[in-house]
């Protein structure tokens, strides 16, 4: 049995360890993603993208038989999503990473919300930090080279019409006791956090909502926002909508070691506007290692790659994965030093935040192209 | 001490009686409109409205406080609203005329709030049927004889963008607990319920929150009601607006006797489009009577006009309380039958309802010049 409330989208417990994942996934009601999948993907794909290959995305819910829809011609759409409650660092890219590959691969929509509602209700953030965050968010993500045509950026507070009035209509199926046992609130906590959930499932249906036609829905989170689809996989039957599929990842370690990245924590995670002698520093510094305490030992035993924050962060930006299984086995053998491994990530991450950089200018400027508007899918 | 929950928006405890509202009033921490208070109201308003002879309208808060602010040269607004669940009868439109009235003395603007949203979450009424109960209240509503100009009708769904970006900074400050206390919300109750009253108080601060000026607000309202209110008393001061000030009406007694007029049963009130032969035949057959048995009783004993349906109405839609008091002591002497007292109250709704429906078609073709727009204040 799960520890009560181990997860939810506002706590993870500090003891949750990776081991843990797929015993958690299925006791939330996912399936582990097992080879006939990946063949399936694979096939209509071109390729499996390697967050698939190494289990970072490991589990789903009906991915099959989405993919069977899909095969025989029902196109669905993507719905993922960012809390706007700081500045971003790397781990919270990775999602979007993956995201992108999907809706390049099968030409759908996406939806992208940007719950600052939800920040606000949860956290106490100001409305101008809030204002910001989810400007500067949402640049940092479009940097990444989504293309406007098939991209929808939806803030709650810009579009809190649409979704309060679909909202009432999760709202009205969902009891507090419900909340209560799926996210751990209490009836201390505040009655926007009872109701948030409801806002966070319409961009589930809202696609079928705008056009009146039922359009499947693929949604990639990470482990910790599954009570919230839990609860919309409940209740979009009862409003005459599918129950949309999903992709489940892990959290994305951070610098110190396994668990969910903490956004108060400066040094607990790689900025997407940390200065490269940052970078460096906080890689050598703070990066949790899997390497041995001395190079005589390193280069004896070798290191333990899978725990190590430097190899794990190069393996998520090297797009080619017989590459990252040479330094793989380069590193666990010791022929590689975990300053090298170090100093292999450092490049990698430069790199990437330098091909995101090039395009800020571009995405800022055109950002209403991204909105969303319903007219769009009309 | 109150009965648990004897009055909440959504339910009136069956054993309410008239002689309980002065205690029910002061428990929820209201104060009864005393003399001096009176006397303010007619010398600031020109004269005092019969609804506050008579006692319908018979409670406050800060009430006092706002006209001593008015006096000094400090406008404030009016906000009150209607549940849209169906057709409206008689005893709906007593707080309308009442508000036109205040609207009328003062000068001021009225807020008038739709909450379509709210039967929707708390009944089993279809989105079809609450729009069609929208439009036509609206039309009954403004029929009174509402001025455009300073009229504005908020309906819920139709501005649910800034009724839920203002109402999370309520909801914030609401606790599970509270609602749960203040309305009797079990953790059974839908989410939407929970929520709901964050929505309702928004209009309480919505004309300080577009100015950006702190200008206050008068709400008239039955006591059922005032729970929502009495949150909003709290909370508002916590996001920098004043208190909102209130003036409130007991029940307007359904046509069977006292409690609340209940929309489910059509003889329980009479309905802005019964024909004239159903209000004289709901009169005739329903109307609880304070009249005699026999005629030989009612010439000798006299009537009890208090708790007489037809009476009551009669004289709240008599504006002329010298003549209204000549039908009290005549019916409560026996000079006037139970029947003929019936003829009289006929005549007069048949009067009034003449009049609403001459407005009709003028206000229908001009509904939109009397929607809220937040451009309408600055």
């Amino acid at each position: 049995m799960t520890d009560e409330h181990e997860i939810t989208p506002w706590n993870v417990s500090d003891t949750f360890q990776e081991a843990q994942y797929e015993r958690v996934a299925t006791e939330f009601g996912a399936k582990i993603i097992d080879e006939p999948l990946k063949y399936e993907i694979k096939e209509l794909a071109g390729d499996l993208h390697r967050f698939i290959q190494y289990g970072i995305f490991f589990a789903h819910r009906d991915l099959d038989l989405l993919l069977d829809g899909y095969r025989k011609g029902r196109k669905f759409y993507l719905y993922t999503g960012r809390g706007p409650s700081g500045k971003m660092h790397l781990g919270h890219l990775i999602p979007f990473i993956f995201t992108k590959w999907l809706q390049e691969r099968f030409n759908v929509d996406l939806v992208i919300q940007i719950t600052d509602d939800e920040k606000f209700i949860f956290r106490d953030s100001s409305r101008e930090d809030l204002d910001r965050f989810t400007r500067e968010n949402i640049v940092d993500i479009l940097s990444l080279g989504f293309k406007p045509e098939k991209t929808h950026v939806l803030i709650d507070t810009k579009n809190s019409g649409l979704l309060y009035n679909y909202g009432i209509q999760v709202a009205k199926h969902i009891t507090a006791s419900t909340v209560k046992s799926v996210f751990g609130l209490k009836d201390s906590d505040n009655i926007g956090k009872f109701f948030f959930t409801s806002i966070q499932s319409v961009p589930a249906f809202i696609v079928s909502a705008i056009t009146g036609h039922n359009v499947p829905c693929l949604i990639p989170y990470a482990i910790d926002q599954d009570p919230h689809f839990k609860i919309s996989r409940d209740i979009l039957p009862k409003l005459g909508y599918d129950k949309p599929a999903s992709i489940i990842s892990k959290f994305i370690p951070s610098l110190k070691g396994t668990g969910k990245m903490s956004s108060s924590d400066e040094n607990s995670g790689i900025y997407l506007d940390d200065e490269n002698r940052t970078i460096k520093k906080k890689l050598m510094k703070y990066a949790f290692s899997g390497g041995r305490d001395t190079m005589e030992e390193q280069r004896k035993f070798g290191a333990n790659p899978d725990v190590d924050f430097a190899f794990n962060t190069y393996r998520m930006l090297e797009p080619d994965v017989a590459t990252a299984s040479k330094i793989y086995n380069e590193y666990k053998s010791g022929q590689i030093l975990s300053g090298e491994m170090k100093m292999i990530a450092y490049e990698k991450i430069v790199d990437f935040f330098e091909a995101l950089n090039s395009r800020r200018d571009s995405v800022s400027k055109n950002m209403e192209d991204y909105m969303f508007s319903p007219d769009r899918f009309l």
